[in-house]
């Protein structure tokens, strides 16, 4: 589809990673329609293609139009309608109207991802600084996150439907039947000062891994695999949510004013699990993990085994100690582990609350310049995530990676890994 | 492209309207795109697809599913999803969320209408009795209704959109130049005892309408045409929007808390007025009717050139005594009236905000069975609206027809007629 | 308490009016501590001390600041603090925050009453033109009206106290028995052209109950008494409040929003009902009116028994034709009414909710001057009820009197008169 | 006013203690009218009124009713009334209607307090085991909790009076002249492993302050003292309140939503500032600390100097390094330090937002039984607060002391510390 003439392997591979990137997203839409792209049911589930538009967005803002000459936009509107919260760039269209844009179309979308596609090409072309191989590294990275959203959003924006859409049509053999699942079992760590983060020297990483800086970690102990469906299914049946006292205040506050009674894509229709999944609602798989709590709901779930979360410091310990033999090629399936003394489920399945609260390390700079916005401005209220799910690109994982939600949030791939204190 | 073989040829004529109204819904999504037709920018404004299911589905309930043997519905769901407000019928689907529904998608939408469609001709190959023509009949009045819906919904819609879409692309040459208008003048009427509604012996009418019933009215003086952008303007730039003295309480309440200094479709950019309309933004026409106002509105204006609206009995009587010239073709133009003592603008430009509450008749009673919900639930909150508009169907109107918003609802086309009381 | 040495007779037997309607205000504080006349248990719901305030206001705003010469406020804050909605004085506190205020206390606003009262006698000690006395003829039926406020608000600000405190401590006897209650029966009227409202001319009115305008009346029957609390429970125990069919649209939203099984005061406690009341927690008396409903409980009730509500039209017919043997001495009971042919509890009862939206009569004008904000800017989203109820004070109370509240209010002493066409 | 002839002299000290404490809740009130005690001017102001019973009946629930014999409660609706938050106790008055409570008045509120005093006084004359006098000293360090509270609560239910009420009426000194300010100056702290929290062996600490454990603190520099309103001043004249850069995105939507242009009790007033105060409103004291401001406004401060909020092991560290010569007998006044390099204003002026979210230490426990509803299940979304300020009550500070609020608060007394990385 693009070709590439620059001589600099380099900058060859990174045209190459570029299109792979960039495809990948267009793949994430072959099953839809038109209209399934449009859709957006809460204010935090945008569009497919406003996805598919803001990523796109990224690359003609931050390096098109600042580093590439004589760069015409494609339309003017455009920075202001697929600007996602970047004040330093200007007024943005409200988010929770994403979905009210029926033009530009999907296909004048498709149009701009060409015509952009063609300029960074074409710019790679040429001799470019690091700098600029550094905005599109943060470009593809940043896509890459829309990918998983655009995963998610997509399941969430159908949920709502009645008709339970399903956006992949046959389900693996591997889904069907309930995979073996070992025994949960607590793994211990020594009490140590540990390196956590990374100052990005070799490999790409956001802002907010950064700097590698110590940390004093206290004995504590680490389940070999996350809570499964069924295991929840007996807070539930526990009278779990209607017990205040396994609940953090707010979150009893929340399930009461949602009147939830269990997790976000749980349906008990005529006394028998189901859970929507992105191949419609399917019956609930007992041995999986749980997926799309809240960090209430794994919060409140810690208390009613008398565990608790994990830290994020924690979880990068335990993580780092751990042959990450995870694959990403199964869906919402526990990966067989040898035995229970190994550390499964890190990241392929779900992405894991952490106890830890999303704030700066210590020595936090945000990048330089307007892209400064991506990751500091969030930090407050909300908890980190650490690992990977299913729905997460390959490649875009790293042991120092902090992914963060607001503590009522559960349209994520979220699920809960236990902890223990050592006394 | 349907064809029907009934003998009666009142039936022949049914079907021949019949087709007539279901391609008249057809031709409206014309201009528009897979992805228009699906958006929903507040509660207030369904989705172009959700009005041509909703029409269908209307037929399925009321016609086919009760006096079709053997009728199997097109698709079990729908019952519930394309349900406006018939609690008589079982659960609705939100209404705030229609817009979250891609599937079904608008070629199924589509399908499901032919389906319908070949059914109902099916049947008036037989012989109906005549409950069933009545219940045609109100469907295809329904459709109609739902016609000028779509076109007011999809105004609304596209206005969200900065990018101003154009409903329709070209403008008539009568738009673009401003029309002669006559000057405002009032025409008096006596007291008098007349008839108000109708019995709908002869020709359809809706329950609300029903039965025809006697009304003294007081002498009154009613304004021979609608009140014009450029007088409005002369409200807004006399401080109309920043001075309670003019408004309802409530009305001064809704202006303070939406923070509205001018009508839902007017904007002042680099101090010139424009008007969103069906051909994009457009420089606002003075002499035009005044359109898209609230009753708060209308009745801040009425108090500020110290005039009243009219009762829906006084505009009725002032219709009845006027030879309708009016013709559906111009778009928010005004007719050119002969002279100033010939009332115009009836039907053919605004809906006309009256001060009368949309209550029941003396010896109102709703259709039977479960289609009762139709009108007579509404009856709370909401004024009557007079006339008709540029957005209304052809052949879809009565002099005793009245249409109901809610004071503070201004997505339709809504205008001002003055009156005043003669002491 | 206060003396007068005027001349005139007329101002004399106004002074003697003027001191017995304001220590009529005082009287209803007696059974309150300093504590209650603060509360505020919802914005509708004025604190007792603000009532006492603002009344006074009045005659300091529109009275002796305009027409005594050298009068001094009593204190300038209190011009902003204690205006209830009259934009034409300037700002006002804001309403539901009115319990915010512990300061002025109760003791500076009795004081203040003292101040004012004695301004306005002295005043009346000189010869004043009819313009004044007019003014202070408003001002007492302004006070009039507060104090029913005062006793409706008090019932309100202490229903929500799980005490259920006491306004007044014993219980007549005749509470204590359920009366003896007529059979329900309809008396007919006759179609006729009849007067409305008054001009004002000898008594005092409002200017919404004027002017004196005909009317054409359609044949109804009137019911001979209000709707009994056993007569409800019936509704209620049919499934009323879970059935959308007895329901307005927005009545039906509005229920189900707020989670609304029976009235508002209506207590269900191990299967017996009580009621709350100015005497505290009582058993529901069977026989005594249905009271504190809103429009939405009147119209489904009405609904539910295959009648309607009257017009206020009708209902100031019926009363005009109605002997008026109604004392105002009796407490939520009803009074013994001869023979089920005599129409009873026209008001001393409950106020009745008629199905007339409240709206200008033709001619309406309003009070000249900033009064005009009195009643003409409410005329939006109300209804008209009629007759008066226990809280009224004596001699407030005219056949042409409208009252009028929201739809969906209760906390007002509201009960229902039915009423049925004649076909 | 009580007496003790408890021999064993540690539960007369106990005693001593006891009715020291409880005197002190008392003396807050007294400058206070019935009516201001009853005063709720938004949801988490409670009425005085209310903290006096609380506190009362958190003795009588936790102690006398669990350890009393044939201890009869005072009122067994005061169970539900003055249950703040402990589900394990049961239901819970709503907590922002406790304003609406007039009944029971002052009078037996503190009738209530005798009551149960002098019930806990007579069980301090027998040998009562060392788990009780645990929670005497928990319900006397609630109290003093709860002291603060009400002067903060007093403090804003006075600031939505226009009247600007005085809570104390004369004005110190101090207060009236500026004192002498000593510049801004950064202490730097080495790298360091220490000793955070408390084991609650001698002394008394709340469980969240707990266990002991070590923390490897990364280089600092500390602030001199607190940032003043002059300094702050500047902040707001350079157009911190209408620039995006400085604040956390949640804090800039929370000052757009509440259209915030400058803390919470300041007012300018003709281009004048001014200060709410205990004082009722006094011009700004420009060296004072900065204070009522919200951790979105701290954090946005820092950013605009290039500073940080220090972690709350960071103040900790900083404080036990310390001579704490504070004193806490100044209103508002920044205390003199000798010199720039001594670290001042720790406990004595306002509370200090940390960068520090609210999260259990490793180890944490609640508090055994329904008391530990206490600290832990607040333990969301909030922002730890170290040091004091002129409302906390004398002892009742420790370095180790952990307040906690939500970000966008600020009725409490709240400022600004700095601190700054080393690199």
């Amino acid at each position: 589809m693009r070709e590439s003439v620059t001589n600099d392997t380099n900058q060859k591979e990174l045209v190459k990673r570029f299109c792979s990137v960039r495809d990948e997203s267009l793949a994430i839409i072959e099953p839809l329609t038109v209209e399934d792209c449009q859709l957006q049911a809460m204010a935090d589930a945008s569009p497919t293609k406003w996805h598919l538009a803001h990523t796109t967005w990224f690359f003609e803002t931050f390096l098109l139009s600042v580093h590439c000459k004589h760069y015409a936009v494609f339309n003017p509107h455009y920075k202001m309608l697929f600007n996602s919260y970047y004040n330093g760039i200007g007024e943005q269209f409200k988010r929770a109207n994403r979905g009210s844009l029926s033009r530009p179309g999907l296909d004048e979308v498709l149009a701009y991802r060409e015509y952009v596609d063609s300029r960074v090409i074409e710019l790679l072309k040429t001799d470019v600084d690091p700098h600029i191989k550094d905005i599109i590294e943060l470009g593809l990275n940043h896509e890459q996150q829309h990918q998983e959203l655009m995963l998610m959003d997509i399941k969430y924006n159908f949920s709502v439907n009645p008709l339970f859409p399903q956006y992949k049509t046959s389900l693996l053999n591997s889904q069907k039947k309930s995979a073996d699942i070992k025994p949960l079992n607590f793994i211990n760590f020594e009490q140590a000062i540990i390196n956590i983060g990374t100052n990005a020297d070799d490999e790409f990483a956001y802002d907010n891994e950064c700097p590698k800086h110590q940390v004093l970690i206290h004995p504590f102990s680490f389940a070999n695999r996350l809570v499964t469906n069924g295991e929840y299914l007996d807070f539930i049946n526990a009278g779990g949510y209607s017990n205040p006292q396994y609940w953090l205040s707010d979150g009893w506050a929340h399930i009461q004013n949602s009147r939830l009674t269990h997790p976000l894509y749980m349906h008990c229709i005529n006394n028998e699990w189901f859970e929507f999944t992105h191949y419609g609602l399917q019956p609930l798989n007992l041995s999986a993990p749980i997926s799309h709590v809240s960090y209430f709901e794994a919060s409140a779930y810690a208390n009613f085994v008398k565990a608790r979360l994990p830290t994020e410091f924690e979880w990068e310990y335990a993580a780092k100690n751990t042959p990450l033999t995870d694959t990403n090629n199964n869906y919402l399936t526990p990966q067989q582990a040898k035995d229970d003394t190994e550390i499964n489920q890190l990241t392929d399945s779900c992405w894991q609350w952490t106890n830890s609260a999303y704030l700066p390390y210590p020595g936090f700079k945000p990048i330089e310049g307007v892209a400064g916005e991506y990751n500091g401005k969030f930090m407050n209220n909300q908890m980190v995530l650490r690992g990977g799910c299913v729905f997460t690109p390959q490649n875009h994982l790293r042991q120092t990676y902090r992914n963060f939600y607001y503590p009522h949030q559960a349209w994520m791939c979220s699920g809960i890994r236990l902890a223990k204190d050592i006394v």
